[in-house]
Protein backbone atom coordinates (compact mmCIF):
# COMPACT_ATOMS: atom_id res chain seq x y z
CA UNK A 1 0.00 0.00 0.00
CA UNK A 2 1.48 3.18 -1.29
CA UNK A 3 0.90 6.57 -0.55
CA UNK A 4 1.01 8.33 -4.40
CA UNK A 5 3.35 11.34 -4.39
CA UNK A 6 4.94 12.73 -7.21
CA UNK A 7 3.18 10.57 -10.17
CA UNK A 8 5.98 7.53 -9.85
CA UNK A 9 3.70 4.91 -7.96
CA UNK A 10 2.51 1.55 -8.45
CA UNK A 11 4.39 -1.90 -8.90
CA UNK A 12 2.17 -3.87 -12.02
CA UNK A 13 1.72 -0.64 -13.55
CA UNK A 14 3.45 2.64 -13.52
CA UNK A 15 2.59 6.00 -12.69
CA UNK A 16 1.50 7.72 -16.03
CA UNK A 17 0.34 4.74 -17.67
CA UNK A 18 -2.18 3.88 -14.59
CA UNK A 19 -3.40 8.01 -14.62
CA UNK A 20 -4.29 7.49 -17.73
CA UNK A 21 -6.20 4.53 -17.39
CA UNK A 22 -7.68 6.31 -14.51
CA UNK A 23 -8.54 8.78 -16.58
CA UNK A 24 -10.23 6.79 -19.09
CA UNK A 25 -12.17 5.27 -16.98
CA UNK A 26 -13.61 8.43 -15.79
CA UNK A 27 -13.64 9.54 -19.18
CA UNK A 28 -16.18 6.20 -19.85
CA UNK A 29 -17.91 6.86 -16.70
CA UNK A 30 -19.76 10.04 -17.64
CA UNK A 31 -19.38 9.59 -21.56
CA UNK A 32 -22.18 6.43 -20.15
CA UNK A 33 -24.06 9.20 -18.53
CA UNK A 34 -24.43 12.06 -20.98
CA UNK A 35 -25.29 9.56 -23.96
CA UNK A 36 -28.08 8.25 -21.92
CA UNK A 37 -26.88 5.08 -21.79
CA UNK A 38 -28.31 4.50 -18.18
CA UNK A 39 -28.25 0.78 -18.87
CA UNK A 40 -24.62 0.39 -18.71
CA UNK A 41 -23.68 2.60 -15.92
CA UNK A 42 -24.43 -0.31 -13.33
CA UNK A 43 -21.88 -2.50 -15.47
CA UNK A 44 -18.87 0.19 -14.40
CA UNK A 45 -19.30 -1.24 -10.89
CA UNK A 46 -18.29 -4.39 -8.96
CA UNK A 47 -21.49 -6.12 -7.72
CA UNK A 48 -20.70 -6.27 -4.43
CA UNK A 49 -20.28 -1.46 -4.90
CA UNK A 50 -21.10 1.10 -2.59
CA UNK A 51 -22.46 4.28 -4.61
CA UNK A 52 -23.05 7.60 -2.19
CA UNK A 53 -24.43 10.86 -3.08
CA UNK A 54 -24.21 13.21 0.24
CA UNK A 55 -23.92 16.63 0.71
CA UNK A 56 -20.42 18.43 1.63
CA UNK A 57 -21.70 19.70 4.46
CA UNK A 58 -22.60 16.52 6.10
CA UNK A 59 -19.20 14.83 4.67
CA UNK A 60 -17.10 17.78 5.96
CA UNK A 61 -18.61 17.05 9.34
CA UNK A 62 -18.15 13.42 9.46
CA UNK A 63 -21.92 12.90 9.28
CA UNK A 64 -22.40 9.64 6.94
CA UNK A 65 -25.92 10.73 6.23
CA UNK A 66 -26.07 10.39 2.40
CA UNK A 67 -29.15 11.35 0.55
CA UNK A 68 -28.49 8.26 -1.93
CA UNK A 69 -27.41 5.19 -1.10
CA UNK A 70 -26.89 2.11 -3.58
CA UNK A 71 -24.79 -1.10 -1.33
CA UNK A 72 -24.88 -3.36 -4.15
CA UNK A 73 -25.05 -3.40 -8.11
CA UNK A 74 -28.79 -4.72 -8.37
CA UNK A 75 -29.77 -1.50 -6.44
CA UNK A 76 -27.84 0.89 -9.42
CA UNK A 77 -30.11 -1.35 -12.24
CA UNK A 78 -33.62 -0.72 -9.95
CA UNK A 79 -32.72 2.87 -9.49
CA UNK A 80 -31.95 3.17 -13.63
CA UNK A 81 -35.28 1.16 -14.06
CA UNK A 82 -37.23 3.52 -12.01
CA UNK A 83 -35.63 6.46 -13.97
CA UNK A 84 -36.46 5.29 -17.15
CA UNK A 85 -40.45 4.87 -15.84
CA UNK A 86 -40.61 8.44 -14.32
CA UNK A 87 -39.25 9.83 -17.24
CA UNK A 88 -42.43 10.19 -19.34
CA UNK A 89 -41.55 14.18 -21.26
CA UNK A 90 -38.50 14.31 -23.00
CA UNK A 91 -35.55 14.82 -20.38
CA UNK A 92 -33.42 17.35 -20.00
CA UNK A 93 -29.55 17.26 -21.10
CA UNK A 94 -26.81 17.09 -18.80
CA UNK A 95 -23.33 16.85 -19.46
CA UNK A 96 -20.38 16.41 -16.86
CA UNK A 97 -16.86 17.49 -16.70
CA UNK A 98 -14.12 16.30 -14.84
CA UNK A 99 -10.56 17.95 -13.66
CA UNK A 100 -7.87 17.50 -11.31
CA UNK A 101 -7.50 13.91 -11.05
CA UNK A 102 -5.70 12.71 -7.95
CA UNK A 103 -4.57 9.36 -7.06
CA UNK A 104 -4.35 9.05 -3.41
CA UNK A 105 -3.24 5.80 -3.20
CA UNK A 106 -2.44 2.94 -5.10
CA UNK A 107 -2.19 -0.97 -4.08
CA UNK A 108 -1.32 -3.33 -6.62
CA UNK A 109 -1.19 -6.08 -4.23
CA UNK A 110 -3.38 -9.43 -4.56
CA UNK A 111 -5.66 -7.58 -6.40
CA UNK A 112 -5.06 -4.28 -8.15
CA UNK A 113 -6.69 -1.50 -6.41
CA UNK A 114 -6.75 2.45 -6.28
CA UNK A 115 -7.98 5.18 -4.32
CA UNK A 116 -8.55 8.53 -6.18
CA UNK A 117 -10.42 11.86 -6.44
CA UNK A 118 -11.65 13.99 -9.10
CA UNK A 119 -13.86 17.62 -9.26
CA UNK A 120 -16.70 17.63 -11.30
CA UNK A 121 -18.87 19.68 -12.95
CA UNK A 122 -22.64 18.98 -14.71
CA UNK A 123 -24.18 21.55 -17.07
CA UNK A 124 -27.75 21.44 -17.40
CA UNK A 125 -29.24 22.22 -20.53
CA UNK A 126 -33.54 22.45 -19.95
CA UNK A 127 -35.81 21.57 -22.40
CA UNK A 128 -36.19 25.20 -23.25
CA UNK A 129 -32.63 25.34 -24.47
CA UNK A 130 -31.18 26.86 -21.82
CA UNK A 131 -27.67 25.77 -20.04
CA UNK A 132 -26.67 26.36 -16.63
CA UNK A 133 -24.39 24.91 -14.36
CA UNK A 134 -26.21 22.24 -12.37
CA UNK A 135 -24.22 21.19 -9.45
CA UNK A 136 -20.28 20.81 -8.65
CA UNK A 137 -18.40 18.49 -6.23
CA UNK A 138 -16.15 15.92 -5.65
CA UNK A 139 -15.36 11.88 -6.73
CA UNK A 140 -14.15 9.90 -4.09
CA UNK A 141 -13.12 6.92 -6.09
CA UNK A 142 -11.66 3.06 -4.94
CA UNK A 143 -11.82 1.37 -7.93
CA UNK A 144 -11.00 -2.23 -8.39
CA UNK A 145 -9.07 -4.31 -11.46
CA UNK A 146 -11.39 -6.90 -12.68
CA UNK A 147 -11.05 -9.12 -15.91
CA UNK A 148 -13.34 -6.86 -17.68
CA UNK A 149 -10.73 -3.79 -17.48
CA UNK A 150 -10.96 -1.72 -13.89
CA UNK A 151 -14.48 -0.98 -12.19
CA UNK A 152 -15.91 1.20 -9.63
CA UNK A 153 -16.17 -0.81 -5.75
CA UNK A 154 -16.96 2.59 -3.74
CA UNK A 155 -18.11 5.91 -5.32
CA UNK A 156 -18.85 8.82 -2.70
CA UNK A 157 -20.43 11.75 -4.87
CA UNK A 158 -19.68 14.47 -2.23
CA UNK A 159 -21.59 17.77 -3.98
CA UNK A 160 -21.40 21.42 -3.03
CA UNK A 161 -24.55 22.48 -4.89
CA UNK A 162 -27.64 22.44 -2.95
CA UNK A 163 -30.41 20.68 -5.10
CA UNK A 164 -31.07 17.96 -3.37
CA UNK A 165 -35.14 17.80 -5.29
CA UNK A 166 -33.31 17.69 -8.54
CA UNK A 167 -30.51 15.67 -7.47
CA UNK A 168 -32.44 12.59 -6.92
CA UNK A 169 -33.52 12.19 -10.83
CA UNK A 170 -30.31 11.70 -12.30
CA UNK A 171 -27.36 9.68 -11.20
CA UNK A 172 -24.32 11.48 -10.88
CA UNK B 1 -11.89 -1.58 -38.46
CA UNK B 2 -12.29 -2.71 -34.79
CA UNK B 3 -14.66 -1.27 -32.12
CA UNK B 4 -12.75 0.06 -29.16
CA UNK B 5 -13.78 -1.35 -26.05
CA UNK B 6 -11.46 -1.30 -23.06
CA UNK B 7 -9.15 0.99 -24.21
CA UNK B 8 -6.84 -1.87 -25.60
CA UNK B 9 -7.75 -0.98 -29.89
CA UNK B 10 -5.45 -0.50 -32.96
CA UNK B 11 -2.65 -1.73 -34.42
CA UNK B 12 -0.29 0.31 -35.74
CA UNK B 13 -0.65 2.43 -32.40
CA UNK B 14 -1.68 0.98 -29.32
CA UNK B 15 -4.51 2.10 -27.29
CA UNK B 16 -3.50 4.76 -24.34
CA UNK B 17 -1.32 6.35 -27.30
CA UNK B 18 -4.00 6.68 -29.43
CA UNK B 19 -6.23 8.05 -26.63
CA UNK B 20 -3.36 11.13 -26.15
CA UNK B 21 -3.22 11.52 -29.52
CA UNK B 22 -6.68 12.23 -29.79
CA UNK B 23 -6.60 14.48 -26.46
CA UNK B 24 -4.03 16.78 -27.96
CA UNK B 25 -5.81 16.71 -31.00
CA UNK B 26 -9.03 18.25 -28.93
CA UNK B 27 -6.85 20.71 -27.18
CA UNK B 28 -4.80 22.01 -29.81
CA UNK B 29 -8.27 22.53 -31.50
CA UNK B 30 -9.79 24.21 -28.79
CA UNK B 31 -6.88 26.26 -28.07
CA UNK B 32 -6.59 27.38 -31.83
CA UNK B 33 -10.35 28.84 -30.79
CA UNK B 34 -9.98 30.29 -27.69
CA UNK B 35 -6.63 32.12 -28.51
CA UNK B 36 -7.86 33.64 -31.56
CA UNK B 37 -5.78 32.04 -34.02
CA UNK B 38 -8.89 31.71 -36.61
CA UNK B 39 -6.52 31.28 -39.60
CA UNK B 40 -5.00 28.53 -38.10
CA UNK B 41 -8.32 26.33 -37.59
CA UNK B 42 -9.43 25.45 -41.20
CA UNK B 43 -5.27 23.87 -40.96
CA UNK B 44 -6.55 21.52 -38.53
CA UNK B 45 -9.31 19.58 -41.03
CA UNK B 46 -7.83 18.38 -44.36
CA UNK B 47 -8.91 19.33 -47.99
CA UNK B 48 -11.86 17.19 -48.10
CA UNK B 49 -13.69 17.67 -45.32
CA UNK B 50 -17.05 18.04 -43.49
CA UNK B 51 -17.64 20.32 -41.10
CA UNK B 52 -21.32 20.76 -39.37
CA UNK B 53 -23.13 22.44 -36.77
CA UNK B 54 -26.49 20.46 -35.83
CA UNK B 55 -29.05 20.87 -33.18
CA UNK B 56 -29.59 17.69 -30.61
CA UNK B 57 -32.95 18.00 -31.50
CA UNK B 58 -32.68 17.40 -35.00
CA UNK B 59 -29.99 15.18 -34.89
CA UNK B 60 -31.77 12.98 -32.12
CA UNK B 61 -34.73 12.65 -35.10
CA UNK B 62 -32.38 11.74 -37.79
CA UNK B 63 -33.03 15.02 -39.54
CA UNK B 64 -29.61 16.30 -40.88
CA UNK B 65 -30.73 19.79 -41.16
CA UNK B 66 -27.24 21.58 -39.80
CA UNK B 67 -27.52 25.26 -39.03
CA UNK B 68 -23.75 25.31 -40.55
CA UNK B 69 -22.47 23.26 -43.11
CA UNK B 70 -19.62 23.54 -44.97
CA UNK B 71 -18.17 20.39 -46.81
CA UNK B 72 -14.14 21.55 -47.92
CA UNK B 73 -11.83 23.36 -46.27
CA UNK B 74 -12.11 26.51 -48.50
CA UNK B 75 -15.10 27.16 -46.98
CA UNK B 76 -13.79 27.15 -43.48
CA UNK B 77 -11.63 29.55 -44.62
CA UNK B 78 -14.04 31.91 -46.12
CA UNK B 79 -15.75 31.96 -42.15
CA UNK B 80 -13.05 33.01 -41.01
CA UNK B 81 -12.15 35.82 -43.34
CA UNK B 82 -16.37 36.90 -42.89
CA UNK B 83 -15.74 36.75 -38.96
CA UNK B 84 -12.60 38.92 -39.76
CA UNK B 85 -14.31 41.38 -41.61
CA UNK B 86 -17.60 41.46 -39.25
CA UNK B 87 -16.35 41.80 -35.91
CA UNK B 88 -15.46 45.13 -36.20
CA UNK B 89 -15.79 45.81 -32.32
CA UNK B 90 -13.58 43.57 -30.01
CA UNK B 91 -15.02 39.88 -29.74
CA UNK B 92 -16.26 38.55 -27.02
CA UNK B 93 -13.99 35.81 -24.93
CA UNK B 94 -14.75 32.39 -25.74
CA UNK B 95 -13.30 28.98 -24.10
CA UNK B 96 -13.83 25.71 -24.54
CA UNK B 97 -13.84 23.02 -22.04
CA UNK B 98 -13.61 19.19 -23.45
CA UNK B 99 -14.47 16.15 -21.33
CA UNK B 100 -15.36 12.57 -21.68
CA UNK B 101 -13.22 11.81 -24.77
CA UNK B 102 -14.41 8.27 -25.97
CA UNK B 103 -12.29 6.31 -28.77
CA UNK B 104 -15.72 4.98 -30.88
CA UNK B 105 -13.74 2.80 -33.84
CA UNK B 106 -10.28 2.77 -35.01
CA UNK B 107 -9.13 1.91 -38.37
CA UNK B 108 -4.98 1.10 -38.38
CA UNK B 109 -5.84 -0.15 -41.71
CA UNK B 110 -4.57 1.63 -45.04
CA UNK B 111 -5.24 4.84 -43.46
CA UNK B 112 -5.33 5.22 -39.87
CA UNK B 113 -8.47 6.35 -39.50
CA UNK B 114 -10.45 7.48 -35.78
CA UNK B 115 -14.10 8.10 -34.64
CA UNK B 116 -14.50 9.78 -31.64
CA UNK B 117 -16.74 11.45 -29.42
CA UNK B 118 -16.85 14.28 -26.70
CA UNK B 119 -18.39 16.72 -24.91
CA UNK B 120 -17.76 20.57 -24.90
CA UNK B 121 -18.58 22.95 -23.23
CA UNK B 122 -18.43 26.75 -24.03
CA UNK B 123 -18.08 29.46 -21.28
CA UNK B 124 -18.39 33.01 -23.39
CA UNK B 125 -17.20 36.53 -21.17
CA UNK B 126 -19.14 39.66 -23.03
CA UNK B 127 -17.63 43.10 -23.64
CA UNK B 128 -18.49 44.12 -19.51
CA UNK B 129 -16.97 41.48 -18.05
CA UNK B 130 -19.90 38.73 -17.08
CA UNK B 131 -18.53 34.88 -17.74
CA UNK B 132 -21.80 32.67 -18.30
CA UNK B 133 -22.48 29.42 -20.22
CA UNK B 134 -22.50 30.29 -23.42
CA UNK B 135 -22.96 26.03 -24.96
CA UNK B 136 -22.92 22.38 -24.62
CA UNK B 137 -22.76 19.87 -26.22
CA UNK B 138 -21.02 16.74 -28.39
CA UNK B 139 -18.14 16.56 -30.79
CA UNK B 140 -19.03 13.80 -33.26
CA UNK B 141 -15.21 13.47 -35.22
CA UNK B 142 -13.75 11.42 -37.62
CA UNK B 143 -9.90 12.22 -38.38
CA UNK B 144 -7.46 10.36 -40.27
CA UNK B 145 -3.27 10.31 -39.60
CA UNK B 146 -1.66 12.78 -42.18
CA UNK B 147 1.91 13.33 -42.52
CA UNK B 148 0.87 16.70 -41.07
CA UNK B 149 -0.44 15.10 -38.12
CA UNK B 150 -3.70 14.25 -37.28
CA UNK B 151 -6.74 16.32 -38.97
CA UNK B 152 -10.25 16.31 -39.30
CA UNK B 153 -12.13 14.38 -42.14
CA UNK B 154 -15.52 15.36 -40.55
CA UNK B 155 -16.32 17.19 -37.49
CA UNK B 156 -19.92 16.97 -36.31
CA UNK B 157 -20.70 19.90 -33.69
CA UNK B 158 -24.14 18.63 -32.43
CA UNK B 159 -25.32 21.26 -29.56
CA UNK B 160 -27.39 21.36 -26.55
CA UNK B 161 -28.04 24.60 -26.16
CA UNK B 162 -30.81 27.04 -28.22
CA UNK B 163 -29.23 30.03 -28.82
CA UNK B 164 -28.90 29.54 -32.94
CA UNK B 165 -28.43 33.38 -33.85
CA UNK B 166 -25.11 34.23 -31.77
CA UNK B 167 -24.38 30.15 -32.42
CA UNK B 168 -23.74 31.76 -36.03
CA UNK B 169 -21.58 34.09 -35.00
CA UNK B 170 -17.94 31.78 -34.01
CA UNK B 171 -17.00 28.65 -34.70
CA UNK B 172 -17.69 25.77 -32.08
CA UNK C 1 15.54 25.44 -27.56
CA UNK C 2 12.64 23.79 -29.65
CA UNK C 3 9.34 24.97 -30.73
CA UNK C 4 6.74 22.26 -29.68
CA UNK C 5 5.07 21.70 -32.98
CA UNK C 6 3.40 18.09 -33.36
CA UNK C 7 3.67 16.42 -29.70
CA UNK C 8 6.69 15.44 -31.09
CA UNK C 9 9.18 17.45 -29.03
CA UNK C 10 11.83 17.28 -26.50
CA UNK C 11 14.75 15.70 -25.86
CA UNK C 12 15.31 13.76 -22.46
CA UNK C 13 11.96 13.58 -22.30
CA UNK C 14 9.52 12.37 -25.27
CA UNK C 15 6.40 14.77 -25.97
CA UNK C 16 2.97 12.53 -25.28
CA UNK C 17 5.17 11.44 -22.09
CA UNK C 18 6.47 15.21 -21.77
CA UNK C 19 2.25 16.36 -21.81
CA UNK C 20 0.96 14.04 -19.48
CA UNK C 21 3.49 14.86 -16.71
CA UNK C 22 2.05 18.66 -17.50
CA UNK C 23 -1.45 17.34 -17.10
CA UNK C 24 -0.73 15.84 -13.91
CA UNK C 25 1.15 19.14 -12.54
CA UNK C 26 -1.66 21.55 -13.50
CA UNK C 27 -4.47 18.77 -12.06
CA UNK C 28 -2.42 18.90 -9.12
CA UNK C 29 -2.51 22.26 -8.69
CA UNK C 30 -6.19 22.81 -8.98
CA UNK C 31 -6.60 19.67 -6.47
CA UNK C 32 -4.36 21.48 -4.02
CA UNK C 33 -6.40 24.68 -4.32
CA UNK C 34 -10.04 23.10 -4.59
CA UNK C 35 -9.22 20.79 -1.37
CA UNK C 36 -8.15 23.88 0.56
CA UNK C 37 -4.67 22.69 1.23
CA UNK C 38 -4.03 26.37 0.62
CA UNK C 39 -0.62 25.71 2.57
CA UNK C 40 0.43 23.27 0.21
CA UNK C 41 0.23 25.42 -2.74
CA UNK C 42 3.38 27.59 -2.42
CA UNK C 43 5.45 24.30 -2.27
CA UNK C 44 4.50 23.67 -5.87
CA UNK C 45 6.93 26.88 -7.04
CA UNK C 46 10.50 27.13 -7.12
CA UNK C 47 11.12 30.02 -4.19
CA UNK C 48 12.63 32.44 -6.78
CA UNK C 49 8.70 32.53 -8.57
CA UNK C 50 6.86 34.88 -10.14
CA UNK C 51 3.09 34.41 -9.58
CA UNK C 52 0.61 37.51 -11.36
CA UNK C 53 -2.58 38.20 -11.35
CA UNK C 54 -3.56 40.47 -15.04
CA UNK C 55 -6.95 41.50 -16.86
CA UNK C 56 -6.96 40.04 -20.45
CA UNK C 57 -7.55 44.03 -20.99
CA UNK C 58 -4.09 45.09 -19.82
CA UNK C 59 -2.41 41.99 -20.74
CA UNK C 60 -3.32 42.15 -24.28
CA UNK C 61 -2.46 46.10 -24.38
CA UNK C 62 1.19 45.03 -23.17
CA UNK C 63 0.26 47.07 -20.04
CA UNK C 64 2.19 45.39 -17.29
CA UNK C 65 0.07 45.90 -14.56
CA UNK C 66 -1.09 42.91 -12.65
CA UNK C 67 -3.60 43.17 -9.66
CA UNK C 68 -2.02 41.05 -7.80
CA UNK C 69 1.61 40.23 -8.14
CA UNK C 70 4.04 37.94 -5.73
CA UNK C 71 8.25 37.57 -6.33
CA UNK C 72 8.84 35.14 -4.39
CA UNK C 73 7.41 31.93 -2.56
CA UNK C 74 7.65 33.75 0.93
CA UNK C 75 4.95 35.90 -0.33
CA UNK C 76 2.49 33.18 -1.57
CA UNK C 77 3.51 31.78 1.95
CA UNK C 78 1.97 35.20 3.21
CA UNK C 79 -0.62 35.71 1.53
CA UNK C 80 -2.04 31.82 2.50
CA UNK C 81 -1.55 33.20 6.19
CA UNK C 82 -3.75 36.49 5.44
CA UNK C 83 -6.49 34.35 3.68
CA UNK C 84 -6.45 31.98 6.64
CA UNK C 85 -6.83 35.47 9.19
CA UNK C 86 -9.42 36.82 6.89
CA UNK C 87 -11.85 34.11 6.38
CA UNK C 88 -13.23 34.17 9.56
CA UNK C 89 -16.37 32.58 7.84
CA UNK C 90 -17.15 29.43 6.19
CA UNK C 91 -15.57 29.96 2.91
CA UNK C 92 -16.89 29.54 -0.45
CA UNK C 93 -16.53 26.91 -2.46
CA UNK C 94 -14.36 26.87 -5.68
CA UNK C 95 -13.52 23.84 -8.60
CA UNK C 96 -11.23 24.85 -10.93
CA UNK C 97 -11.34 22.89 -14.52
CA UNK C 98 -8.33 23.13 -17.63
CA UNK C 99 -8.59 22.32 -21.03
CA UNK C 100 -6.74 23.29 -24.10
CA UNK C 101 -3.34 22.60 -22.42
CA UNK C 102 -0.64 23.41 -25.21
CA UNK C 103 3.15 23.16 -24.78
CA UNK C 104 4.81 26.29 -26.22
CA UNK C 105 8.09 25.65 -25.93
CA UNK C 106 10.60 22.98 -23.96
CA UNK C 107 13.93 23.39 -23.26
CA UNK C 108 15.33 20.29 -22.03
CA UNK C 109 19.04 21.74 -21.76
CA UNK C 110 20.90 21.61 -18.64
CA UNK C 111 17.34 22.56 -16.62
CA UNK C 112 14.82 20.99 -18.17
CA UNK C 113 12.29 23.40 -18.59
CA UNK C 114 8.79 24.23 -20.51
CA UNK C 115 6.39 26.99 -21.33
CA UNK C 116 2.76 26.09 -21.95
CA UNK C 117 -0.42 27.71 -22.00
CA UNK C 118 -4.30 26.45 -20.77
CA UNK C 119 -7.48 27.54 -19.91
CA UNK C 120 -9.09 27.50 -16.76
CA UNK C 121 -12.81 27.92 -15.31
CA UNK C 122 -13.63 28.57 -11.92
CA UNK C 123 -16.65 27.38 -10.45
CA UNK C 124 -17.69 28.80 -7.39
CA UNK C 125 -20.97 27.89 -4.87
CA UNK C 126 -21.86 29.75 -2.35
CA UNK C 127 -22.74 29.64 1.14
CA UNK C 128 -26.24 29.24 0.33
CA UNK C 129 -25.42 26.36 -1.84
CA UNK C 130 -25.71 28.06 -5.83
CA UNK C 131 -23.01 26.99 -8.16
CA UNK C 132 -22.19 29.50 -10.56
CA UNK C 133 -19.14 30.67 -13.23
CA UNK C 134 -17.14 32.62 -10.97
CA UNK C 135 -14.40 33.53 -13.55
CA UNK C 136 -12.01 31.88 -17.09
CA UNK C 137 -8.53 33.00 -18.37
CA UNK C 138 -5.60 31.74 -19.20
CA UNK C 139 -2.77 30.55 -17.62
CA UNK C 140 0.62 30.96 -19.10
CA UNK C 141 3.52 28.95 -17.11
CA UNK C 142 6.94 28.39 -17.29
CA UNK C 143 7.96 25.45 -15.40
CA UNK C 144 10.88 24.21 -14.27
CA UNK C 145 12.21 20.21 -13.10
CA UNK C 146 13.66 19.92 -9.60
CA UNK C 147 14.81 17.01 -7.47
CA UNK C 148 11.01 17.32 -6.14
CA UNK C 149 9.68 17.05 -9.32
CA UNK C 150 8.30 19.86 -11.85
CA UNK C 151 7.44 23.36 -10.07
CA UNK C 152 6.05 26.59 -11.19
CA UNK C 153 8.84 29.41 -12.04
CA UNK C 154 6.31 31.71 -12.95
CA UNK C 155 2.36 31.56 -13.08
CA UNK C 156 0.54 34.58 -15.00
CA UNK C 157 -3.16 34.10 -14.54
CA UNK C 158 -4.91 36.16 -17.18
CA UNK C 159 -8.52 36.54 -16.45
CA UNK C 160 -11.12 37.31 -18.87
CA UNK C 161 -13.84 38.17 -16.06
CA UNK C 162 -13.82 41.43 -14.36
CA UNK C 163 -14.75 40.47 -10.79
CA UNK C 164 -11.60 42.17 -9.41
CA UNK C 165 -12.80 42.72 -5.65
CA UNK C 166 -13.34 39.03 -5.09
CA UNK C 167 -10.40 37.79 -6.86
CA UNK C 168 -8.56 38.99 -4.43
CA UNK C 169 -9.69 36.53 -2.23
CA UNK C 170 -8.27 33.20 -3.21
CA UNK C 171 -5.30 32.06 -5.53
CA UNK C 172 -6.35 31.02 -8.81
Amino acid sequence: MSKAGGGNNGRGTNGSSLRLEMLELQDRYIATLDSDRLEAWPLLFVEDCLYEIIPKENYDQGLPAPVIRCDNRDMLHDRVISLRNANIYQPAIYRHFISGLTIVKHDAGQQDEVEMESSYLVINTSQIGESTVYQTGRYLDHVVRTEEGWRFKRKRVVYDTSRIQTLLAIPI
